[in-house]
């Protein structure tokens, strides 16, 4: 038996599998391309492929993101915020419980207050703006001719020298990051002034909920271990990183699948 | 005898000339470029040269906009609000007088109301997000393949099925743009679409220092045909737009000029 959450969000689809005792068994993460619909069937069925699966061996599939409406193969959908908060509640319990939550996604940025039973208690999102979000990361990235990938490792070559971007704007920023090259200044400073700019605002965002105990920084830009540092440094506080951060969501989609389809098999005894 | 105004923006610089009476004896534009205080001086010279005047026949000569301060070769500066509305104020006369000024720059949008005698009685600005600013019509064009001119034109083709713009993100409107265009939308309606999204922007940026009278639209977008119908359909009535849009800070400049020497040299007499 298993379950399975999938997080259709703007930028990637996530794919979580979870064994009928509600421990991961597998995720996947691909590209949402505009083809949505088809690439979140294809992302889970190669999820399935890989583990050897069929799709009926999957009880129950919860969908979440951006996406999740379009959906309909999945039993039941769910808010990404909800889903985030159980993902981090039960993943967080391997590092002595977690209680706020970051979240940078592709085109948005979220912090959330839950509850010890893992229930969102309060919550600050921002998709309106680009800047705060890991779009600023791909313009920035594509400023500098590097690869986004390569982001965390320059920062710690100019983490010292951290330059300060003064436009919060992606689009004024990126003028500024033109003239900061076209003036000679090395890309790893550049690099680390982009984070410390995120960083900032992450950190508004998550003061805006209340920051408790300790935090869980999931979402693609968590791979990132410059933008890890530079939050931790204007946070003043080392926050909760999972090996996986982009899974967080469809784990906890995941998760609340288990529980559901337990919840509706005991009605029915 | 003559007096100058030299309006160092973001995006271009502007002069202009007036004769000892206050009346406007030429102006003249150029881009900013990267060398703001060579190139300023070069506006400068450029139009005197096309007058056939020397340096020494400008009697007065006041720095406005951006780049003021680094404009050492001005006898005074004056803050960009100031000199629109003076400028606004004049040459508002000829249609009636004006009491509020749009004014959309390169990387700003401001909105002033002013009183009879051109004084500022209350301003809005905005210069930290590129939407609503001249910076999004630069972003648009480029990504539709189009020349910044021919936007004007082009919404006129599409005006009647002007497509709804919803990210107000300059940045994830650029995936809309080019999402709509892969969808097959023609680049009339997109086009219109991005000038009612500009629009809204600038009447509620209007409405936040209240609207009064007859309302006067400057800066470069205003050469935009397009913009202009598109601002006039979301106030409900018509903008008073110059034959010039893009001098009337520099002009106010000028025209400041003209009165500070004659008050000076008042007080020597
Ligand atoms: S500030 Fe810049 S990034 Fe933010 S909404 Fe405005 S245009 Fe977008």
């Amino acid at each position: 038996t298993y379950f399975a959450g999938i997080d259709i969000g703007s930028t990637a689809i996530k794919v979580a599998l979870v064994h009928g005792d509600g421990t991961l068994a597998g995720a996947h993460v691909t590209a949402s391309g505009s083809l949505f619909h088809k690439n979140a069937k294809e992302a889970l069925q190669g999820l399935l492929d890989r583990h050897g699966l069929r799709r009926e061996q999957v009880r129950y599939l919860i969908a979440t993101g951006y996406g999740r409406k379009l959906f309909k193969e999945a039993d039941d959908s769910i808010s990404e915020i909800t889903a985030n908060a159980i993902g981090a509640h039960e993943a967080g319990k391997a590092f002595g419980g977690v209680r706020t939550i970051i979240n940078i996604g592709g085109q948005d940025s979220k912090a959330i207050q839950i509850d010890g039973e893992g229930g969102v208690v309060n919550f600050a999102m921002n998709d309106k703006c680009a800047a705060g979000t890991g779009r600023f990361l791909d313009v920035a990235a594509r400023n500098l001719d590097l690869d986004l990938e390569d982001l965390g490792d320059i920062h710690f070559n100019g983490a010292g020298a951290a330059l300060s971007i003064n436009s919060t704007c992606t689009v004024f920023a990126e003028s500024e990051i033109i003239g900061l090259l076209a003036n000679g200044h090395g890309k790893g400073e550049i690099v680390a002034g982009i984070h410390y700019s995120i960083a900032r605002r992450t950190v508004r965002l998550a003061k805006r909920v209340g920051i408790e105990d300790r935090v869980y920084f999931d979402g693609g830009p968590a791979l990132n271990k410059g933008l890890v540092a530079a939050i931790e440094d204007e946070l003043g506080r080392q926050l909760v990183v999972p090996e996986h951060p982009q899974t967080t969501t469809a784990f906890g989609a995941a998760i609340l699948a288990r529980s559901e389809y337990l919840a509706e098999q005991g009605d029915e005894a």
